[in-house]
Order: C-alpha cells, then structure tokens, then sequence
C-alpha cells in the first residue's frame, strides 16, 4: 500500500484511473440528486418521526460526509460554513455537537436551493482535489465508504418520504408508474437444503481487494481463503469467519401479500399464542391489525349481493410511492415489523433463517429488484432471488468475531449500534444497485416498519 | 379582482357601503400575505412544536375559515378542493374530522404555491359575493369575524416563526432592523389607583355597534348604558356585565428587562418560597433561569481584568425576529410565563392585576407599539400605555356572566377554551393594529412563553 | 392578644381551658386511628396513583406537622427520629427536602406499628406541654390549623383506600352498611335566586373570633362588619371581602345519579359539543362514559325475553367503601370531574353556580350529610342542603383581594396552589363534622374523579 | 404435613420414590418462607418499579404454578379461590387475563397472612396428591418445573426487596452480617484460552435425564452423544447443538471493584466513544456515574490536610441487603447494566465473552457463593469460579437450533421473550443451589441495573 512519488509527472495510469473513482463518485452524487428532484423544497423540509430525516437533511448530511472525512483531511482546508458541521452531523461524537436528531425538521435554513450550493461546492472540491491526486489512501478509503453511505441515505431519503407522504390525506405521488399486469400466485414455497456444518460467513478483507486507488494498481480480487470477491464491504461485514450451520431449510420465494392474507384472516394479529413477548405489546399498543401502510377500503354490500359475499368485498389497499394502490398478491409482503415476521413463521410451522443460514442458501442467487427511479416498488416475489424487500433474519445485530472499527470517527458508522436490533439481508427495490449483496448486513428495531422490510422462511 | 356585472342595478349606497368591508377584508389579507412573504417555502412549514402552527397553515386555515363561513352559507357553493377542509380545520368539531394538531407540519402538499392560490380562489370569490350583495347579514358578522380571525393569526404565524427560528442555531432574521438608541431607564415606577366600587366592564352588545353592514345603515355607536364603543368584540369579551373592583393600585408602566435582571440577580429562579407549586415545578422540569429566548453568553474575564468584575461580565441576549441581540434595558420583559410573573410580583412585594381592575386603570392610556411589520419587536417601555407585550392578570380564562356564544360552528371559537387558562391582558408589538383595546380578552396556558408575554404589577 | 404571666402560678382557669384545646385535639387524632383501624398494615402501605398517598403516611404527615409546627417550636425540642422530617413532610419547601412524592409508596419503614408509636409519643408531648402552659399564642394557632389539617386528611385517607380498594378485583369492605331503602326521586329541582347586587363573602378576621387560647379569654364572635362567627378559618377563605354577585338562581339540590343516567342516554359523553375543549380531550384519552368507579354490568337477555327490553337489563354498579354496588338514583352523583359537571350543565341548559353566589346562595342552609365513619357514603339528595358530594363551582381557585398567607413554612398551606385547579364548595360524605362550612373552599384540577366530587347547576 | 392413608398399599417403591420428589418440593416451599419472614407485611406490599415484583405477590404467584399446572391437571380439582388465578398469573396468555402488571403493588388483599395459608393449603394438597400417586408424568414434570420457577423468583423477591429497600432513607437491614475481612485485590486477571473448533453446548434432552419420577424408574443420566448430565434444564438451555467457537481467552476472574473504579478514574462515564449509542443514551438520560446502588459520600477535606488529598477522600458506598457499606476493592462489581460491561470492556481493550465461549471457557470451573440467606451479597472475586454476580455475554437471548417451548401455557415461560434482552451466565450471590450451572442462560434487557449483574472479559 505504498504510494511512492505521485504528485511530480503521473503517469498515464494514474491520471486515468483515479478517473474512476471521480466518475463513481459522481454518480453516486446525481441520483442523490435525482430522487431528490421529484420532492419540492416543501417536501424536503419535515420530519415525520424522529427515526426519519428530512430529504434536505439527508442530502446534506452526506455531503457533509465528505466534507468531514475527505476535504477535511487535505492540509489547509477550512469549511466556508463550519456551522453545517454542526447542522449536519448525524451523531458522530468524536467531530462534536451536533443538532438534537429530533429537531432535524426545524432546519429551514440552509434553503433548499443552499443545500444544492452546497453539494455543488464539494463535488467540484473533491473532483478537484482526486484530480490533483491530493487525495492520499486513507481519503480514498473514506470515499469510497462516503459514496456507499450516501446510497445507504438515498433509501433512507426514499422510506423517509414515502413515510410523510402517507400521512398527508392528499395521497401524493412520489413517481408514477403503471400497475403491473396480474401475476400468478403459487401457493406454496419450495426449499433449499442447507447442510450441517462449518461454513464461512462474511466479506473479505479489504486490504485484498480492490477499491478505489490512488496508484491504479490492480488487486487480486480473491481473498486468501479462496472466496471471490470484488466488491466494497462495510466493518459491519468482516472479518470472514467460521459458523457452524446446523441443517435446514430455507424457502426459495419470499412470503407473498396472498400468503399475509391468509396469516390474518386465521386471526394472525388476534392470537398472542403466535408472538414474542414484546411483539403481543406491540401489536396491542400500536394497534397493528395489518403490515404498515394498509388500509381496509369498506365496501357496502349488501346480503343479496349474489356471488360476492361479505368478507371477498373487504380491499386492502396499501400507500406506495406511486400513491394508495390496492394491495397486489403477488408481491412480497413489505412494510412487517421483526415482530410480525416472527408470529408469521410461528403461524406458517416455520421459522425465521439465521444470517448465516441466509447467507449460505442464497449463495449465487439472483441480486433482482434493486432501486428502479422510475418504479420504486417491489416486483412480485421471484423464484431464488433475493432483492425487493429485505428479509429479517432470527439473528440479532452483533459483531462478528474480530470485529475491528474503522480508524477515527469513522469507526462511529456501525459498530456503536450493536445491541438491540435485527439484521435484515438482501436488500429492497429502493436500495441502490450493487448493495443487495449476499454479506450486507441492515439492521433495525424489532418494531421497525418504516423500511422496505419483508420474510422469508427457514424451518 | 373586480368582477363587473353583479345584480341588476345596486342603488349608489349598495354600491360605495360594501366597498367598506372589502378593503378592510383586503387589506388583512394582504397583511398576512406580506408577513409571510418574508418566510421561504421552507420556513412555513415545519411546527415547532404541537401547540405551534406552519406559517403555511396558517395561511391556509385564515382562508379555509372565510371558505366554511362565509362562501359555505352561499347557495350553490361548494368547494373544489374539499380535503382542504380536513386539513385546515382547526378544532370546529361540528364541521366534521381534521389533521391532527401534531401532524400540522407534515403538509407539504398543496405546496405553498398552491396555498397561495387557495388565498387568491377564496378572496376573489368572496369580493364577488360581496359585491354581488350576496352575502347576508350573518354572513357579513361572520366575515368580520373571519378578518378579525386572520388578524390574531397573523401574529401567531410570527410567534410561531420566532420559535422555529430560535431553534436554527444560524439564528435567521425575520426582518432587519437597526439596534434602538439607548433609552433611559427609570428605576421606579408609578402607580394609579383604582378606587373600590363597582365598575362596568367587558365590550358592548354587538348589536348596538356599527359592524360590516350590508345595508350600509348607521349604527349610533353607543350601547344603552352610554359606553361609546364602535369596534368589534369577541364573544368572550361580551356581555358588558357589573364587577366589584376592591382598592388598589396599578403600575403605570410594565416590567422591564432591568427590572428582570434584578430579579435574577436576587435569586429569583432559585427560591421556592416565591413561587407557585405548578411554578416551582416547571422550573425544575424545565430548567428555566431566564426568560424565554434568553442566553448567557460567556466570557472569559481573568481576576486580574482590572475594573470589570466577572459578574459584569455575564451578558444577556434575547432571540429576536431580527435575529440574536443582546437584551435591552429599557424594554418590557418579554416570553416570560404566567407563573414568572407572578414569583416576579411576589418577589417584588405587589401582585398581578385582575384583568377587570386593568380594565379599569387603563382607560384612556395609549394603545401603542402594534405591529410594525418592518420592526416586530417591542420599543422602550412607557408611561401609561398598553402594549409592546401582552400582560399576564391574576385572572383565569372564565366566562363572562350571561356569556353566549356565537350561533353554529363558529360558537366553536373561544368559550370552549375557557378552563385551565390565564387572561392576558393589552397587546404585543406583533399584535395588529385595532386588538390592542380594553376589553380583549387573550389567554394562555400558566407555562406559556413563547407569545410575547410580559408583566404589569398591581399592589 | 394579650398573654401575661403564664408559667409561673396558672390560676385555675388557666389550668382548664386549655383542656378544652386538648380534648379536641385528642378527638379529632382518635377519629384519625378510628378510621385507620379498618386498614390492615398492607392497605395501608400502596399508593395508588401520585396524586394519592399511602394511609399510613396520612397518619405519620399529620403526626409531623405538630411536631414540627408545635412541638419544634418548643424551647430545647428536637425530634427523636429527624429522618422522619424528611420522610413525612408533604410540600413545605422552607422545611427542606423531602421523600419524592411518587415515592410515598416505598415507606415501608417505619412500620405501621411504629407509626401509632409515633403518633402516641407526639400526641404525648403535645398533650404535656399544652398542660404546662407551654404552647404560645402562635403555637396555639398552630395547634388548631394541625387540627383542622388532619382532619382534611381523614378525607383523603378515606378517598385515597376507596381508590386503592377499587384497583383490587376482589372488592374489598371497609365499612359494611344495609343498603338504604328505596328513596323517591323528583325529576325536576327548584331553584332559589340569587339577588343582584354586592354581598359580603369569605370568612372573617381569625383576630375577632374564639380559637384556642392558652388565657381562656373570650372572644366576642362578631366581626368588626357585623357578621357573626366563632368558627376556625383557613388563609385562602379570607379576607371577607366583597363581590358584584350578577342575578341568577341555583338549584336547591345537587344533581342525582337519575339525572346523570339522563345524560348519559341522551349520548352525553359522546357529544362534543357539550364539552369544554380539555374536557373532550379527557373524554377521548380516559375513555369517559361514566361517573368514576361506575361498571356496566352485562346481562344475556335473550330478545324472548318478554316485557324486559334489552336496554333495561343494562346495570350500572359503582365501587363504595361498602364494596361494589348498583347505583342508586336517589343519590347526588359522585365521582364526576369539572369537565363532567360543565358538560352537564351546558346539556342541562344551565352552568355551574360561582362559588360566591353559592356562598350567597346556600346561605342559612343546613350542613348535612358529614363524615359518619358507619356509612361513609352520601345519603339521598336532599332540599336546600349541602354537603354529601362537593360541589363543583365555576370559579378558578385564586387568592381573594388582600389575601395573606400565614407566617413561616404554615404559609406553604394553601397559597401556593392557587393556579389551575377549580373551587369546590360544601362537602362530603366523607368530610368531618365542621368542615362543611359556606366559607370552605376545596380545590382540584379539573379532570379529578377521585374525590368524592358532585354538581349542582345554576343558570 | 404428612398425609396419611392414601391409596392402598403402596409398595415399598413407591413410598421412598416421590418422597424424594415431596422433600425437594417442600424445601424449595419452605426457602422462599425463610426468606420473607425477614420482611415486614408492610415491605411485601410495594412494587417499587415495574419490573419488579412485591413479595407477597411472589410467594402468591408461585404457589398459584403448582395450583394452575399440577393441581389444575388432577381430576376434579377445583381451586377455592378462583381470583387468585386473575391476581397472581404473571404473563401466561393462554391461562386468561390477569391483573395489570404495574398494578401489582395494588393487591393488599388478600393480606400477607392469606398468602401464607394459600401457600399452606397448596402445600398440603400437593403432598397429597404425590402421596397418593395421583400426579403423572407430566404433572411431575411441571412439578420440577415449579420448584425451578420458584427459586427463579426466590431470587427476584430478593433483588426487588433491595430495591424497595434502596429507596428508603432509613437504609433498612433484610439481614445483618459482619464485614468481611479485607481481601487483597490482584491487578491483573490470568486468561483461559478457548481453542477454536466445533464445540457442544447446551443442555441434554430431558428424555435422558433423572427427573422427578413416579415410577421411580432410574434414568442413566448419560445422554446419546456422552455428555453427562443428571439436572434439570429450562427448554432455553435445550437442544444441545454445535457451535463454532472462534479462539479466543477469558478472564479466569470477573472484573472487581478495584477494577471498576479506575474505569471510572479514566473518565469511562463521561467519554462516547467507549459505549454503544443506545448505552451512551443511558448515561445521559439516567445520569449514571458509577454502578447501580454505589453512592458518593462527601468529605470536607481542607487543603492543609496533610498526607490525604481531596481525591483520596472521595468515598463510594453501596447498598446492600445489609444496609448502606463503603464498596469493596476485592469484590467483583456489581449491579452494572449490560451497557457498562461493554463499555468497561472496550476501555480494558477487551470484549465481553460469547454465552458459547464462556460455557466452553468454564466447563470444570467451582460454582461458587450460591445463595446463602445469612449473607446475601457476593464474596471476593474468586479464581476459575462462577457464581458470586451474573455475567453479562455478547450474547443476545435467541432460541437455539432446534428449539421446542414447553406444552401447553408452560411453553410461555421462557421462549417468548427471546428478543431484545442479552444472555448472562453464571449465578450470583442471590440465586438458589443448583441453578449456578453451565448451561443455564439468564436474560434482561440491556439497560437493567436492578439484578446482581457483573462482568467477566473475553479477547
């Protein structure tokens, strides 16, 4: 990882290569910009709930993000705005103070049209500096981590607002979209076998693969142990290690808003025989009778109605990003606390998969249904795939054996949440390409149901 | 905005009488229209908090009122935009369902472009009815209700605004506005004296008033008892009834920031002894040691600093709509709570007013220090004047003897709130002009300090 | 005033009248223990909600008020167990700290038993240093305010076990009554008026009446303004003072449960518009739909069920201190809040009388229905009465005009409490003789149920 | 409590056999009346938080197990007092609804001396039935199970009277002892080191092992795969499965005082980066400084005191179930939450030990300083033991492979709370003989200060 003398006559290679990262990074920046263009300054601005940010948060948060850790490292760079440091840190203590998460929604200034200025200002600072080659090894690391993050924050930014809109009685349309044609429904899963014993779980490390580069010279792109990888991995996904998978099986389609109908007209929300402890309390205090976002259209039918009874006339509908839409069978079912997938696999006389058993059985799977702009909405559930919706797993949110933070504050991205949350695999059809990888760990509260978050089974 | 043939042939008083009512309806609306002018899209959305509202609600609910009350009793009229009435309702429980009050701030849709055009839809409508003659003498009580309804919300959309700005750690400026000369001091007050007896008081039958008038007939302006009177009341402040005053006297002038820092400097946030139960509560759960907006701001003065002590050193400054300024002598105490003013008057060896011996002792003082919108914030405080800040009375939020309130839903408008609440009395430098009268009735909550609220002692 | 040569050689009569002073406060700490016997040590313990407090810290608190008002005014006097101080002082802030009120529960020690030690090592001292002429005039005063204040106490000892008790599925007994005959219920009330004009209220001058004194001199009973007296008198019900009472009339009895029952099926507590705009609110988190402690009690009739319909079989019991039984229509309602009580007069077409011109209004009335510790709930309404449930009045609970708070920590009493609760007159079934009094001013917050709280309408 | 003449003639077998299971059951019965005996009437009453219980309501809860699951199962039982189902269910769904539980310290009757006779008369029935051979298979089963549950809450009643004890000011005794010699304190701990590999863990099917019998049938007390076993297990310690064990070392003692205070020393509750996000959040919002119970006792330690520094004089006291004690270097520390031993961990450049590695780690280890009612509080760290304070793992409390609840409402026992809670492991001061095993896994949640909680480090 030497560097030697890169800033007196780079070579060919190195004026060229580092062009790549300049053009990820880039990017990555303008489909921030993208989905942010369908909000307008209004819809930018609130927080539906403290776990939610506004978009013109999350736009500048990111920004931020490289401000902090990638121009702050270069000598001599002060922040034009050192108040933004302060706006819009999100809770990184080493950089200090920083705005209370709940008042996120009180920020109406920096405006909107400010919040692009400066986004604008970091690009062209950090293109400048990465084409002056002024950005040394460990700035690169840092941004290719800010690129990934800020995916990360473009389906927070997504879940985010689809969550404000749901609670304006004007149905806003995020995106248009036409409604898919009918698909089949098959009844029941198959299952994957997976079979007893020791398996390695988890990414590679970082230091053989490939990343961003400043020299432009190649990595190998195969770890020692003989997995193949190219990819970026969070601290949160390593080291690769060993597990022992006890045999089972895992089902090879996610569970369907057809299969979820059935779970809730066997009484699904009304049984506490099915649910955790906590779940049961959940569901009485929340008054959940339904995943998030459904609504019981009523219809008035009478009982000489003829062929359609009673029950066949209630409608469910659901709020998507394309507005209230009736629910479709075919798709996975989204929007399902952990609580709710648990009793949901007690019901069905199965259970949730590990994250290792998950990461084992959809080994070569399908990564399908990842964020579309244009749709921002799960397909109907596909054959051994993963994608769509993220799956929660029977796994808590912990660290891997010889889990080590990233260096600085940066180490404040992952490890610090690792008590009393779930992890969810996969990844949901708004969540960035290249993220729904088989080691990616997500992680939220068990009652979570903002995020685009479904099941699958194992038994 | 005119509208050209209305009715056949209006005789000329038909025609210059209702002029009358459409400026006055005009030029509140335009009032509200510039205050708001001076907030981006950005800032009138969020609420500070659940018993704040959007600038942009604001907006929306002053022009939904004049829909409901004034274009709804029009036959034939029905409005285009229906939801508008779920949204922008603000309590009238007999006009149907509404936003819940804590999720006012998640309208972002209609836009505030869109709010605008609701205002210039509903202000042409009703100028046409008016000039058409269609609206009936109810309708015509109503509609100066509905201005005098925007008018109190136009210094809420300020009140508000000051919250959320003062949450902006970039401390935005509402308006700008040069720093005020230094004024003297004065660090006594006088008093009036209110003999005992018995003494009128309240505003008089509206019936006997001159209001916005369809038929353009004179009223005569005074009641049976021989009050004059020609201006509006609100139903709370009605009817003119007999009270018994005791003896006492009143300060001729309100409290002020020196007088406040006296207080301070006297322990007077550290005393139980001077304080209300509910009081001493809320300055331990809310840890107030200063007024509402007030800052200490720090310095660091060594012991060797020569003439100045450390405790001169200890600076005061206020959040104002002009942004942060150091606290100013001579002003009246301001964003002081019900239970702050009464441990001041403790403190001080005197008492707060009754609202009904206020009544009484300002007769005849300058009404001064309305709202100015290129100054929004309170002069010097002076000698027999109301004004500048609202004035906290000993008295409760109750009904007036023979109180009745207004017929249908707009009875909905004040008596429902007459429990748990404390008068004020006077007006603030945020108050329109016309409000800041002897017989207005304005009430808060004890704990309230975010209007602009301040004190005037008895004894 | 006037005290002479006291220790040195009483004269007989200095040697027997002070007995008087020790008889009664001998009776009223008796009727105290009287009341506690029929709580076993583990009832006496729990507190069931924070505004409640455990029997057994009623007992130790009035023991700690003699002796720290009297007893620790005594020359040489300091407590055997000063953390008793702590544990056992209520609110008085000059006094010092004190157990969290939400913690009186947790005193488990002292024991119970140790608690009547107490309280029969105070009433010991008490007793021996009024006999020797010890107790000064101030002290004296003392004496009796503690008097009076253990007697409130005896009230919130019997409404705090009634909701301790009424928590416990088992329906416990503390006092076994025959259930009364069946009383005639007359639908409509008379109303007696209330003059226009100014009338004297409150209670006269302590200086001009008989309290206990330590010389035996009488005191001539009549106010300087010519109203008699010879009664004790709280702070808060002086000055006597005088008020505009407006013309009106009051009802000459309360209102029953029969009345309620009216209300209810009328859709009472489902009618917004009958309610204050808190009241509502309180309706709607409570879950009001009836007086406090009433049940519905259900019946399966069949709709064969011949003459009785299906609405008749609807029973409503309510939780006394003689255990669960059916309401009984004869009775004053109980267990209402402000909100109730205004909901139902504004429903009735009437309002709640201002505790002055009940003062007026009741005047010459008898004073029935007190504490009997055999029955311990209100008899049938009666004409031109008070007492059985307190009375809600309009008024706020404020200072009257010149009013004064007693020197020292006794000046905690009342005063500070002034600020968000309403007045209540008359008394209760629960009230000891001699409380029951047209001065009396009781006071909660508004949404109170717990004390034994009733209505009586005026218009 | 013997019977008598049941059922005739029992072979000599069945005498002796249930005998075995009678005396076991009637010593786990007569434990938990020792340990009340030292508290008050008064003291069983309180419920002092939420999650924990009155000691009444434990001695009532756990005789109501065997009422519910083994006398309930008799032919033709019928309890005598079906309310005690409502009153004393802890959280079985499947028994009925149940009173509230943070109403628990509600119930003063039944009075502690009914509890008593409740437990006498369930004893007696019990005998009763096992005598006359009337329990089966399953009934005895549930038996264990009880006498297990029991010593669970033998444990509970003792951490929930030092917490009620904790908050009275008169620091009461539950059982005196002397102080322990001085112990010396070593600096460093030794390391075990847990060798990579597959490893076995968790408990044997019970189908294997000797329980409580009616046959008298002997078990092998080996299990297929050759571990031997011969106790009982929770169906959370079961199946016995593998489990990949990363190499690793534990700390062959637990983290003491003396440890704890230099954590402390070097600022371990005031810096972030040490502690997880939600365990940051936990200092500020409790503002915890030190662990659960410890106190700082003030010292006026002037400049000119010689040889002490101001430091040095800075003591901390703990309270103990023998009132308030300075802290002891040598003992391990005690009620920290499972944030503080991550926290503390991650400052000694360590980590806490898996639950898998710490049973691997201990496997031969002394159980040690189980329950002793005369002494109630840990000794002196020990070597290669456990027991003494609970150990906090990396663990969160998730079902094992395989997993299997109980039958019947016994399945709610343990297996519904298997989210958001972490495993600890060991046994502490206060738990019973025998339940200091190394399969056992105890949970709560990770912000629970209350029970005897420790730390033992891995890296």
């Amino acid at each position: 990882m030497t560097v030697g003398d890169v800033t007196a006559e780079p070579g060919p290679d190195a004026r060229t290569r580092p062009q790549s990262a300049i053009e990820k990074f880039l990017r990555v920046r303008e489909l921030t910009d993208l989905l942010a263009s369908r909000l307008s300054p209004e819809d930018q601005i609130p927080q539906s709930m403290t776990a939610a940010s506004p978009a013109a948060w999350h736009r500048a948060h990111t920004t931020w993000f490289f401000e902090e850790f990638v121009l702050g490292g270069l000598p001599g760079y002060s922040s034009p705005e050192p108040i933004f440091r302060f706006l819009f840190n999100s809770y990184y203590e080493a950089v200090g103070p920083r705005q209370p998460r709940p008042q996120r929604g009180l920020i109406t200034r920096p405006s909107v049209a400010e919040i692009g200025d400066f986004r604008a200002r970091v690009d062209e600072a950090v293109v400048a500096a990465l084409e002056a080659g002024r950005v040394d090894e460990r700035g690169l690391e840092l941004l290719e981590l800010g690129c990934h993050h800020e995916q990360q924050h473009q389906e927070l930014m997504l879940i985010d607002a689809k969550h404000l809109f749901a609670h304006n009685p004007t149905d806003p349309v995020y995106v248009d979209r036409p409604a898919d044609p009918v698909a089949a429904v098959r009844g029941e899963t198959d299952w994957i076998v997976v079979v007893e014993g020791v398996a390695q779980v988890g990414a590679a490390d970082p230091a053989h693969r490939a990343g961003f580069t400043r020299d432009g010279g190649s990595r190998d792109g195969v770890s020692r142990d003989g997995v193949s990888y190219d990819g970026f991995s969070y601290d949160n996904e390593r080291p690769r290690h060993r597990v022992w998978i006890p045999g089972g099986e895992v089902a090879t389609r996610q569970v369907t808003v057809a299969d979820w109908k059935q779970f809730m007209a066997d009484g699904g929300y009304t049984r506490p025989e099915l649910w955790l402890s906590d779940g049961w309390a959940a569901v009485q205090t929340e008054g959940w009778d339904a995943p998030g976002y459904w609504r019981r259209e009523g219809h008035d039918v009478g009982s000489a109605s003829g062929g359609a009874s009673a029950a066949a006339a209630v409608e469910w509908t659901t709020f998507t990003l394309s507005g209230r839409r009736p629910v479709v069978d075919a798709e996975p079912v989204c929007h399902v606390s952990f609580y709710e997938a648990d009793a949901y696999a007690r019901w069905a006389g199965a259970r949730l998969p590990t994250e290792f058993e998950w990461e084992v059985a959809t080994t070569g799977w399908e990564a399908r249904d990842e964020l579309d702009p244009d749709r921002c909405h799960p397909r109907a559930a596909a054959e051994r795939a993963i994608g769509g919706v993220w799956e929660w797993t029977a796994s808590a949110y912990l660290p891997y054996p010889g889990f080590v933070t990233e260096e600085g504050a940066a180490g404040e991205y992952n490890g610090k949440f690792m008590s009393d949350q779930h992890v969810l695999r996969g990844g949901s059809a708004l969540t960035p390409a290249g993220h729904t990888r088989p080691t990616y760990r997500n992680f939220f509260p068990a009652s979570s149901r903002w995020a685009a978050t479904g099941v699958r089974l194992a038994r």
